[in-house]
């Protein structure tokens, strides 16, 4: 038997970023924690509260019937949250930050981790114990789909580019620009066309070519705003180039935050090797 | 005898906010942290950092030459850093945040704390000990100073206001405005004209008139940026008013991130209250 504990005053917590895409774990083995969509937006406040683009709640599979329901096999759930309360599906750097903690805070042997999302199984490989709370992550993204419509268009300040529509588990526009100052200013979200094409919003791209496979990229975060690096942004990116004539092979995808590496697998799914690092932990308000 | 530790890896900290000004607080009592610029500038970083206005080393005032002679009789030592690295001298919800998380770690018992800060001894007021970590405190924030030039001018946009340079152990410049949202987007610093009025740079106060006792305020501080609340910038706003006519007494300062009282005593000081709340606590990467 659990018991649901609705806000706790203290809990525990770690905070990391994967790139500079930051989060706050907040481990909960049982699933005891009632974490509600405000509770979410006080923790990610800045300011007032820890502060970060979104929130991982990991919990044992085997305590969540959610979790049980999208993978059996499954060790850990990763229950991410947008900054604004939204349930989030699935977060590329996010996934390396929950393994990375996973594994550094003994919750998992180093090696492979299967981990449930929204977004379906995901497999997570940490390559070594780090003392240091710090070190490497690769994750299977799986495999890009293109879940239409064509013919999508997004502005940002004065000028429109088109659009590929790519479905990482969570909805991505990708817009190829000149140069990644193009889009200008981000604080407002970019706006796409037509206006029902995204009837859950959708997180965009903006990539600039730099070579046969090194890409540059902005991202405009659903539910969060520009961030300094987003995951599966990273292999939307390289989709959307795939598809316009790109060969399949290993590419660098250079985000403010940092570098993150796409490896494109034989049978078209996508590994993402990044950063992941765990900066603060100990016990936060809720 | 002391070791001076240089960046071992993790570090305890709590972070905490006044009004949603807020602060990393790194327990120092023995003063073994070598903490530089560049610990300071990440530490603050929003994203790969803890995130912070600022940080606050607390540190036994006997194992610190440095407070020692600032304030012989203090009991701890309240070594600020602005986010940028620069070293700070005084900070009003700084010290709220520090005497709370001093009393309610089991550092020193409630009442009166007398703290010694690079602007010289300050006497913080903590009523009781908070369980939840939160809760008022109040702080003596000295007597204001008026070491001139006068014929300050502050530019923000396009627009100019006349300033007073009011000095709370830190340089303030005082604009009058009819409405919070005439200096517009704060982003860049406004300028302060003559050049070289305040060679050390100058925390900038934009104030609207509510009432007779009643002020709104909106901060520019300076080594950090626009920030939701400044204790010593509350006073500098009530220092100007009784300049230009207010009458001493308890005045309610409101900033975007809440409301701050400062009494003016007889003798002419002033004293701070205001929240103080303490978010998480554990250990941070340095």
């Amino acid at each position: 038997m659990t018991t649901l504990v609705a806000n706790p005053s203290f809990q525990p917590f770690a905070k990391g970023h994967g790139a500079g895409n930051d989060f706050i774990v907040l481990p909960d083995p049982h699933s005891r924690l009632a974490l509600g969509a405000e509770d979410v937006v006080r923790l990610c406040d800045r300011r007032t509260g820890l502060g970060a683009d979104g929130v991982l709640r990991a919990v044992r599979c085997r305590a969540s019937p959610e979790a049980a329901a999208i993978a059996s096999d499954a060790d850990w759930f990763m229950d991410y949250r947008n900054a604004d309360g939204t349930l989030g599906q699935m977060c590329g750097n996010g996934i390396r930050v929950l393994a990375r903690y996973l594994v550094d805070a003994g919750h998992c042997p180093p090696g492979t981790l299967a981990l449930a999302t929204r977004a379906g199984l995901r497999t997570a490989h940490v390559p070594y114990r780090s003392a240091d709370f710090h070190g490497p992550v690769t994750v299977g993204m799986g495999t890009p789909r293109w879940p239409g419509p064509e013919g999508i268009t997004v502005t940002a300040g004065a000028r429109s580019w088109p659009a590929l529509h790519v479905d990482m588990g969570n909805p991505h526009a990708v817009a190829f620009v000149g140069d990644l100052t193009d889009p200008g200013d981000l604080t407002s979200p970019p706006a796409v066309a037509p206006a029902d094409a995204y009837p859950y919003g959708v997180t965009i791209e903006f990539v600039a070519r730099r070579g046969l496979d090194d890409l540059a990229v902005r991202v405009h975060e659903r539910g969060v705003g520009e961030t300094r690096a987003c995951g599966t942004g990273a292999c939307a990116a390289v989709a959307a180039a795939l598809r316009t004539g790109a060969v399949p092979g290993t590419f660098t995808v250079d985000m403010p935050g940092g570098r993150l590496g796409v490896a494109v697998l034989a049978d078209g799914s996508m590994e993402l090797t990044g950063p992941a690092t765990i900066v603060a932990h100990g016990t936060v308000r809720l």
